[in-house]
């Protein structure tokens, strides 16, 4: 008996050329879409193209995680970039990711912005604009997925782009529905047994409990995984899990 | 009174960033198709909505100019690319340009390679297969432009790729059709006047003059005029007031 | 007979790779100090030797112009490198352009933070620290160009490396000596005959005229001249012309 | 008792930004030199630093390993660079990590060209000239590394530069001494007793059994060996060990 649904996300295809960075393939088996890499922050065309092959074989949603142009940095440094810049930048990304998810039979199903990018969005109105701008241009009924409560999603609802809310599996909420900053302690929660009970409260009981212990309401359409080591995709498989044999379906949203 | 068709092409877009080059918006005035540079070798993603935007206004064709990852050679330099690896970056370079073209109300109508790997293409099999192989990948329709007998042309016929063929207007042929090496003495034709006439008599009678005096039957689709000094856009205009009063209709192949 | 001296300075070696930018060789012919680019905003290893070989000839003082790494927007957008990160692609800037000065027979003679660093500097601490652990890791003698009154050469002073300020030659100032921020009307001075004046009395009085008319004293080592359109070259020509009728002494402060 | 004198090699700094490539710390306590990427074909700032911090601790000479600009393809990729260009790109490396090495209190000693460019530079005289020509730039007194009976070794020499041989550890050989190329069967070998019995004949002898059981002679400075797996560590030290226990000193080169 199905009791709810949700979709899983991750980041995928963050290798360049010679260099890999997590286990794709394995997480290709876990999540329901896949964040992939564009080529600005990380992602060079081969590595797009085997991530969508493999993501449409699956039938795993196809995103284009969206990111600064800094493969030095891996997208995760702010640049004070001009709004229209970009707009452009992020249009260029969506368009290139779009051809091999297209060749392999799928398409680029939703954007969400990536590293600092996404975290600059989520109260920066002018880069969130320059975000929403680019999808809008791409494709006035793809998706936007972002923080609940961002610029970005606000940006995407009034440009009448659908928008879906995630929650992080790893990470402490404050009691108002805020994600603890990374360098406070208990920022991120490690044990996978905790990790997965959390997740499976968020998407059955629509509810978490907070760093100090109240109990926080949660509507996310996708739960964000992480899988950048060989552990992590361990736990992202517990919270697969531990989903469905609570009786969730796995379902990507877009 | 209309003798007979013809497109012009030329390079568009070739500036990055701080860098410009070339006059676009008045090329744009002059050409019926645009080979817009797609960010590997040059043309950055404000630069490509730029030219897609005011080519779409102009009603001007526009084309994926693909080239080497090589933005420092400006994509002039032979690169042993893997197969697949070039067939990823052209597809890369294809989808990310479309994103710009269909923005303004238009799409990529035809792929020709750039420099070093339109050089390549003419003579290496494989890297003609890995090139026709992403235009396959991208569109089974989409045409391909190139140097009439390449490798490139004959690898895209076999897959079914319409192919279209140019001719250079600034370049000496020798008898038997090719082009004249440009380290050889007459191989880059610089009189305007003659480049106007031979333009007019390729369209009109289908023929030029070699380098050694002969008649070369011509039957090129389109003719590639240069754009990246303000004398070059001199002689494009040149040339098509000159195949324009000579009745010669200039539209695009795609 | 010599009333003062002073030093030009200029941002040279801007192109990269089939990109130019400015006219090197006519600036070289004027300035006393060059401010050559480093690969990671602009100039690629061909330009750096070449502007520093002509440097070496004219004797004109070869400055690292370090940047952000960022071709795409010049090194024009703020980034939030890390400390760490930043300290180390400056030296890796100031190293790289040494040996193309060695091997001209000169050496960089100081080190000048371009573009939204040289404005990042002024206020920011830790980067500011960050460029000068960089000079000093590479020579704990080598100068520091900036700013008076800027975070950065405050940083360079208690590292006890030699600092020198400069002055702009074309930008209004406040009456307690900052620079009008460039979206103010009258910001920029764009007549020549004023800004020749301006530079003179700069060098020769120690003093300028700020935008609401109040006497300001200036004490800067160097004027920086721009010299990236054709117009500026001869403007930089003028300026130079007029301090040298004036009795000053064009030389290098280091 | 010494009974022979060997240096051991090493690509180190492999990594680039977020991604990192083999055990550089662990490779640091086993070679006596170590081939350091320079941010061309793999190598950020930071990796160069520390690198050359740890090298420099463990009396590791540091030598600059210089490859064609190119990231994406780890510079394996041949790219038929100008003359002139490659000399610069070649002099801009040596030049960013020597700044590195003396920061460390240590600095360039040595020169050794990276994948692609070490093998055009077997048999491509203007590639291995100006290779040469860039080290001779940056110091007339810098010895390069190489192939033995390689042109660049031969340029190298006629440059009067001082050169040294590299034999590869786990390469097989052809009865003439040159290597077998990697397609064939045998041509890399795997056993890592084999390979440390190898490696010790090499220096002990000076000679080593070719794929076809001839002895082939065998006089190289430096012994190259592979870290970028672990298990490739796990031989390096096996090679280390079993050199030391049959009385070779191992000791660089330069």
């Amino acid at each position: 008996m199905i009791v709810a649904t949700v979709d899983l996300n991750s980041d995928l295809g963050e290798g360049f050329g010679r260099w890999s960075l997590g286990d794709d393939a394995a997480l290709l088996d876990v999540v329901t879409s896949a964040n992939v890499a564009c080529g600005f922050h990380a992602g060079d065309p081969p590595t797009m193209r085997r991530v969508c092959t493999r993501a449409a074989e699956r039938g795993v949603s196809i995103g284009a995680h969206v990111g600064y142009r800094d493969l030095a940095g891996f997208g995760r440094r702010y640049i004070d970039v001009d709004s229209d810049d970009l707009r452009d930048d992020v249009l260029y990304q969506i368009g290139a990711l779009d051809g091999f998810a297209r060749q392999a039979g799928s398409r680029v199903r939703y954007v969400k912005p990536h590293g600092a990018l996404y975290n600059t969005v989520v109260t920066d109105q002018e880069q969130a604009e320059a975000v929403v701008a680019a999808v809008r241009d791409y494709d006035p009924d793809l998706p936007v997925l972002g923080l609940p409560g961002s610029r970005l999603l606000e940006a995407a609802e009034a440009a009448t782009l659908p928008t879906f809310e995630e929650a992080f599996a790893d990470r402490a909420y404050t009691a108002d529905g805020h994600l603890v900053p990374r360098r406070r302690a208990g920022a991120v929660i490690h044990d996978p047994d905790e990790l997965a009970r959390r997740c499976l409260r968020m998407v059955t009981e629509g509810s978490l409990e907070s760093i100090d212990g109240r109990t926080v309401p949660v509507a996310a359409a996708s739960l964000c995984v992480h899988g950048d080591t060989a552990g992590a995709v361990d736990i992202a498989r517990r919270i697969r899990d531990t989903l469905v044999r609570g009786g969730v379906e796995l379902r990507a949203f877009a």
